[in-house]
């Protein structure tokens, strides 16, 4: 941006590159609709007026928001590429998101990271990050990386990381961890907030944790929370993904008084469901529907996360701000109508423009370090009963349940007949040859086994299975693809999404991964799966920080002791 | 501040300093009042609610605000030090100031500037500074210092530098000029924002000034004004000093849409008007029985300007906020009670605690590069017709009057009969000898003269009288004080005020600064002065940015064409 020439456009001493006239602008500072033309050059908004133009075109007296703003996600949780994320939420309205890398982070390290920032360079609208601070969330399970306060600092001057990521490991903060302190004091150096994730914390531990310097919540789920979390001084970020849907219990919250310290995020939805539902024009539809004032829920998609987060070119139609504009309807339906991006209109009538190609995404190489043909899946019995990892109808706690093992010839196996399956998490970052082995019930598999590289939070290689033959079979395929979603059964592929970019992602668009994804679902319906979503289930089977009963690549894990335990019980 | 003891203290693992119960607080995040304790812990607030503490002081259930933040103001039109200023705000509540020390910094440059960061480190107060952007105001006149970006670049990374001062030169916005550009990058890329001074710009300038990256405005005099400004992006400090007084004119503006975008600052107060009214405290008590509700009035005085400058650790009674708390009596007299400054009680009705001592002000040297003795005050009559400046009465705006020279022994002179007086602006700084001269009508003296170092913008001596012989003692006087105002007659200084640090502030107590003002005042009037508050006139007719006629220490100066003129006109 050469502000010199943007001043000069904005004085009307040079032709400015586009006018877009008759709008009836949406003023987030004054909460008025002002009726007017909104002079475009390089990008940004030169003023608002009449102005000597190359092109005009009319709004035809629309409304124009300033481009929305999706405080916090997970562009991973897509399991789509940048390229394809920007194509899906483009058309939405959605022209800038404030993305926490946090998995690819987790694979590939600071790498990762570099990868996100390069890709962000190519896209058709502003992919802004926040740094990720739990690189791992535990030290209970191998991840890809460690990322310390040393290893960040490099990148917190970069004018793409606007803060530090959700600080998950709030047991670090109240300690006084001295590299968590070091993360934090790096970001406040730059001048950068830190986003904070404090589910349910309260009374004096909050205190603390907003004492440490922490900024934002987005695991907010009650209007009584919120407001503790508002008055302590924090910014709330509502939060409408698709599996935590918070819009509803926090509408109460929104007043004249709260607003400013309000935003809304989606921090992990589906590509199923901003298809079907939207990205953040649904959250400002619902809230609207809710009875909130449009213009109060526009300003918490646009100016609040721009203010939270010091960007100053962005969040608004005025002068000098990006060019990011979304032309709807009106104000009750505010259905999107055209996409503006950077001056570019970018997306129509809920499709992207054919104009605007996106790169197609190279995959990023991901570590595989794994041999399946020398893998030892087998479990010598060591005891009678064991810990079973028993899931719980739609939900990602788990239980722990001590069951009987089945045993065959010495060793412990699965045994369909009483929905007992074995489970393996595969390291495969680092080449440990670490084997997790354990048991779940609940999953329903009758034959065959399903494998997957997305396995929160560090992505190694998750299995289960009915046989050892299938398992290895399903991790051999997940391997050959750099990563995938695969379900086999009698040695075979049934259905496969290839994940290459770090094991995470997709390369293909997002139409084809929709396709895939159902696919998958199901081949593992046929197999007996009882889970809906059995690959969504089983990416959490190995986050240790979730209760009750996990598996790491280190063996089962008892989140309640916060300790390896082993498989057999007494 | 030792953010791990903090985090202790926040979580009841140590004892606080100090709970101060029974307190009504302000909370200006949600509008809510809280009842509830304030935990201080290193002059912070651990948090609110019950904790082990040292000592224990009951509120009796008054209001506790967070203290008041003046957006924009100038200590040295206070012309009393830094020490003295911080009593006389300190007990009206005003716990932070972000001073813009432009008047010093055009006396001492980048010197006057590390002065004040010095003094600031001495107060029980926050002192935060913005740079002074244009110094000198102008090349018309001779400064005692040029700062350009690379001096002031520096001091950006100083974390008492908030921003970058009001940029006053908007010609030199508008027209790209490359250092005012240099200077504006480097303050946002500090992620600091750039204050403005835009008084009147509108329409395509104010656009193109806005698209340069300029964030805020205290010139703003009328609602449609503050209005259009607002909806261009830039946030509103609404002024009540001494001589601008501009929020009745502004009440209209605050809503519920507009108020996170406004501030109040004071910019210019004289220290008779902080006594007898008041200071942000007084700003609020005026909105407020102007029918704006108490709490947006008390959140433009603390969080918004706090959020507005990046201050994550002011602005509320807020876990982690520094204790800055002012005891309101009610919320409708809203009468300051006590005043807590990091956590410890400075002040009670309307007094400073007399165990808070403030370290009494040493002199900042200050240039008096002149020979008293030396000065060639004499004008050779070179025509019939002089340009006189005109005052006129109550404004700093001037009048161009032609008035025929009075002419002794080929020398033009004051000719009181016709109020029409000798001028002299005598270049102090750089020693380079010059002499502006010229001449007045309006100011009234019928003999003496009067004397002063305070001259906007560059502050040179500025003296006028009735004969050489006083304007010379007159000028030696105020060299002698190494700075003040003097008023001299028959030779003998009738009052005089020194002003040592840099020509533009005492050493004295404030009290003693106003006696001796009033008796400055009261000497003029005796000799015949017109204005109602002389030196102040005196102090701008020597500021060539203000029409119609001024006089530099480079001679008569036409504001209107911009440029020096011939003081005989044909």
């Amino acid at each position: 941006l050469d502000i010199t020439q943007l001043i000069r456009a904005a004085r009307g001493d040079r032709p400015v590159d586009l006018l877009l006239t008759d709008a009836r602008i949406i003023d987030v500072f004054t909460g008025r609709i002002i009726n007017g033309h909104i002079a475009i050059f390089d990008g940004h908004i030169a003023g608002i007026g009449d102005y000597p133009a190359e092109r005009t075109i009319s709004l035809g007296n629309r409304f124009v928001a300033p481009g929305f703003i999706d405080a916090h996600v997970h562009i991973e949780s897509a399991k789509v590429s940048v390229a394809e994320f920007a194509r899906a939420v483009l058309p939405r309205g959605t022209t800038t998101v404030i993305a926490d890398p946090h998995e690819i982070a987790n694979v590939l390290g600071t790498d990762g990271i570099a990868w996100m920032l390069a890709e962000a360079e190519r896209q058709p609208m502003t992919l802004l990050f926040a740094l990720p601070s739990c690189v791992p969330a535990t030290s209970m399970e191998t991840s890809g990386a460690v990322l310390d306060a040393e290893s960040l600092a490099p990148f917190l001057s970069h004018e793409r990381i606007v803060g530090l990521g959700e600080m998950m490991n709030f047991p670090g903060v109240l300690s006084g961890d001295n590299d968590v302190m070091e993360k934090i004091r790096n970001a406040h150096a730059h001048r950068k907030p830190v986003d904070g994730h404090a589910p349910g914390l309260s009374g004096r531990d909050l205190a603390a944790y907003v004492a440490a310097g922490i900024s934002t919540d987005h695991e907010t789920v009650s209007a009584d929370e919120a407001m503790e979390k508002l008055s302590a001084g924090m910014y709330i970020m509502i939060r409408e993904g698709t599996g935590a849907r918070n819009l509803d219990a926090l509408i109460p919250v929104i007043t004249p008084y709260t607003e400013p310290y309000l935003m809304l995020c989606t921090d992990d939805r589906h590509p199923s469901d901003i298809v079907t539902e939207g990205h953040i024009d649904f959250l400002i539809r619902k809230a609207v529907r809710a009875g909130v004032d449009p213009m109060a829920a526009i300003r918490m998609a646009t100016i609040n996360p721009a203010r939270c987060f010091g960007l100053t070119r962005t969040g608004a139609v005025a002068p000098g701000r990006r060019a990011d504009l979304v032309v709807l309807s009106d104000l009750e339906t505010l259905s999107v109508e055209q996409v503006y991006s950077g001056g570019i209109l970018v997306a129509e009538n809920g499709e992207m423009h054919p104009a605007i190609e996106t790169p197609r995404t190279r995959p990023c190489p991901s570590a595989m370090h794994v041999r399946p043909g020398a893998l030892d899946l087998s479990i010598l019995a060591d005891g009678k009963n064991i810990r079973v990892i028993e899931l719980i109808p739609d939900q990602i706690v788990t239980r722990q349940r001590i069951m009987e093992a089945a045993v065959t010839d010495r060793f412990a196996v699965s045994d369909p007949g009483r929905d007992l399956l074995k489970m393996v998490v595969v390291e495969r970052h680092k080449g440990t040859g670490n084997i997790g082995k354990g048991f779940v019930t609940g999953f329903g598999l009758l034959k065959g086994a399903l494998a997957s590289s997305v396995a929160h939070d560090s992505h190694n290689i998750i299995a289960v299975g009915v046989d050892d033959a299938d398992i290895r079979a399903a991790i051999a395929a997940v391997i050959e693809r750099e990563g995938g979603l695969v379900v086999v059964s009698g040695g075979q592929v049934d259905a496969a999404l290839a994940l290459p970019i770090a094991g995470l992602m997709a390369t293909e668009p997002l139409a084809r991964v929709r396709e895939q994804f159902d696919a998958l679902n199901h081949a593992a319906c046929a197999l007996g799966a009882r889970p809906a979503d059995p690959f969504m289930i089983l990416s959490f089977l190995a986050l240790p920080v979730i209760p009750e009963l996990k598996l790491t690549d280190r063996g089962p894990f008892d989140v309640t002791q916060f300790a390896h335990v082993p498989l057999f019980a007494e």
